[in-house]
């Protein structure tokens, strides 16, 4: 962790770098994969959950009485989470448009995706915090069929925090299926797993490169992934620790992450760096951190102007800003998907349980992305109600105007209804 | 066009099918051209335009001063579509959200997202109309760069409507490119066209394609696109002769679109069908509407319920419904783009004047996708400030839930802020 300091403009897109990963190597396996849930379905996934994850499986879905029994502290925690969550997400709730133009009735309608496929990782990290995420939206909405897979552990069942955590939001459709086969299987449907119209959720290289093979034949996804990537902005009023710390959490989500930070001050910027020398020495995800360091930046600007430049430049997934005046800092931010204002908003806090969504645009996607809100799992209807007195306020306009289009059965359709 | 009699629910999959287009020819001549575009730039543009335009172009930027006069009729027609479009798409802006949770503050932000380009085709119709759809949207949402690229015509000019409503709407970077290669400039940029961050607008199958390759890239689009498609529900309220003309409306668009009645009453489908066949005779895009005919159903089916379920199966771009109880049914409506109710409301009112979208999802898209509104045009951005206090309320949830998903990092981050 080199500090870069002042750096010309012009050096900006190449220090923005972001760390790539070549898929084509990985495209004939997921194309595979895919064609082959596509071709034997529920067997296909059976054949994969052999080979993948070493079990055998009688069925697919969860069994109503498997064990879910966790932790009396942990179970407390998730229902904290639960809570703000849906406090945050139910707040997002919006009424329905009604204008009236003219005599023109116009309305438009929030009305919920009917089928939805939420895919949990299991893996090296059971992540039942991302059920929270999708599922709690999901269920606000009014999605009719929402479908859970998450991939089985050696035993063959699930892990429990992620049972637990699903039907504590009410979802009972768990089906045992991770990696590229379960995207698969949810996109184009299986004896047992419905198809579904749009699907949600992070996973490794195999979950992302299928997400995006699947979303090219127009199934529907949450948003395009790339690593998870954090970018702090501090001055001398920040704690060097705190940022360490902060800096580090998003360093041990995996090898190919990405933090910044950026800072008007030269001691801060040295004293973060120190720390997270020492910091990271103690992390249990030592090695996956090291090697995200290794992608990361500490660039020392001369202003705060420049600092928020860079970030909306940079447009992080997630953004802390810790600076004397962090909440007016935040009124300019224009790219990023999620902020944490001040010294004590850490990014884990958002990632857990204070009640915003942790799926995120990542990969600089925040330009024009937003992140996972009760808004993906809607779409939004436009309707019209015209009667002859108000369509005869526009006849003239639409004739006019279609005609010159070259639409001619356009001007009739109008046109046809004042000849009777 | 055939009367499809009660047909069984197994094969609505079939009737369903929508036409489609094999981009495979396309896909090397549409890469070829991206790649053109990114390596010359503007000497690129120029060349095609010369190429395919048939025209020498000095500058891809308009002149300030190029002629955009047209009709008296036609520019009162656009100033009232742009009132109501104006309107309705004002009507759709939000406030900013603010949740207060156990002292934690959370907030949310519509943000404009800040360089956006719209395509509008020029061709065989001059699509001023798509203008309004785009630009006034963008322009309440305050985009900051908003790039307009539009081919010229054979003598180097841009149709004077397209000009006109562009310079209505606020638009003042207009540039003469079309196609694909108009798509690729606005994707990465050149030295007259600024990169935009998402891409809007319709054209024919290069520039699909073409929005498509981009789309993988990770260059946000507006949606998804096929062939424009309708679908009319009636009873025998309905006067078969508007049916005819709102369908044969749809038809006009293209050979590949697809329209679709379906009806209680076999007398209401037999003379929708007399009538098109009368009405099409008359039309200067009759060969065009002919073909779109043939892609085309006529349905009878038992009862309203029916319809609508088959309606929502497939999920119509546009849904006229034009029955004795319109409102009532169009409650029902869970998967279309944009829906009309009644007798006297044409597809055509929301093509051009009534005030709503008619960028919509195509392709069956309408299950997961909505059309382009304002919301197109914004990134909801979540934040959040916590002080020492509203964090000590959450410490127990995050430390526990991040132990448990086996992410230190995230813990200490909160951790430490104890520590001091």
């Amino acid at each position: 962790m080199n500090i870069i300091d002042n750096p010309n403009k012009n050096d900006w897109e190449k220090i923005c770098k972001r760390p790539t990963f070549d898929f084509s190597e990985l495209k004939q396996v997921v194309e595979e994969i895919i064609n082959e849930v596509k071709a034997n379905g529920d067997d296909a996934l059976i054949g994969f959950a052999e080979k993948f994850d070493s079990v055998k499986l009688d069925s697919l879905l969860i069994d109503e009485n498997e064990a879910c029994l966790i932790d009396e502290k942990l179970e407390k925690s998730i229902k904290t989470a639960y809570k703000n969550i849906s406090t945050f997400h139910k707040s997002q709730i919006t009424e329905s448009l009604n204008v009236n133009i003219n005599g023109a009735k116009l309305w438009r309608k929030s009305v919920a995706i009917e089928s939805v496929g939420l895919y949990i990782p299991g893996g090296t990290a059971p992540l039942f915090s991302t059920v929270l995420m999708l599922a709690i939206p999901a269920m606000i909405a009014g999605c009719k069929n929402i479908t859970l897979c998450t991939p089985p552990q050696k035993d063959g069942s699930i892990h429990p925090a992620i049972l637990f955590t699903a039907k504590l939001c009410g979802i009972t459709r768990i089906f045992k299926v991770g990696g590229a086969q379960a995207i698969a299987a949810m996109a184009y449907g299986t004896s047992s797993i419905p198809k579904c119209h749009k699907i949600f959720g992070p996973g490794n290289q195999f979950v992302t490169l299928a997400k995006q093979l699947i979303s090219q034949e127009g199934i529907a996804i949450d948003m395009p992934a790339g690593p998870s990537e954090l970018l702090v902005i501090a001055d001398k009023s920040a704690n060097p620790k705190f940022i360490a710390a902060d800096l580090l959490s998003q360093a041990e989500h995996g090898a190919d992450s990405q933090v910044f930070l950026v800072t008007t001050s030269e001691e801060t910027a040295k004293e973060t760096i120190e720390n997270v020398l020492i910091q990271i020495e103690k992390l249990p995800r030592k090695d996956v951190a090291q090697k995200a360091i290794k992608n990361s930046r500490v660039i020392v600007l001369d202003n705060m102007e420049s600092c928020i430049e860079f970030s909306n430049y940079y447009a992080p997934e997630h953004l802390i800003i810790c600076t004397e005046e962090s909440r007016e800092l935040s009124n300019k931010v224009i790219n990023a998907g999620s902020v944490f204002v001040g010294h004590y908003t850490p990014e884990s806090a958002g990632d857990y349980a204070s009640g915003t969504n942790h799926v995120l645009p990542t990969n600089g996607f925040a330009t024009a992305w937003s992140g996972v809100s009760l808004d993906s799992f809607y779409k939004k209807i436009t309707f019209q109600e015209l009667n002859k007195e108000s369509l005869l306020e526009l006849k003239e306009a639409i004739e006019i105007m279609a005609k010159t289009e070259g639409l001619n059965a356009h001007k009739n359709a109008v046109s046809i209804r004042f000849k009777e």
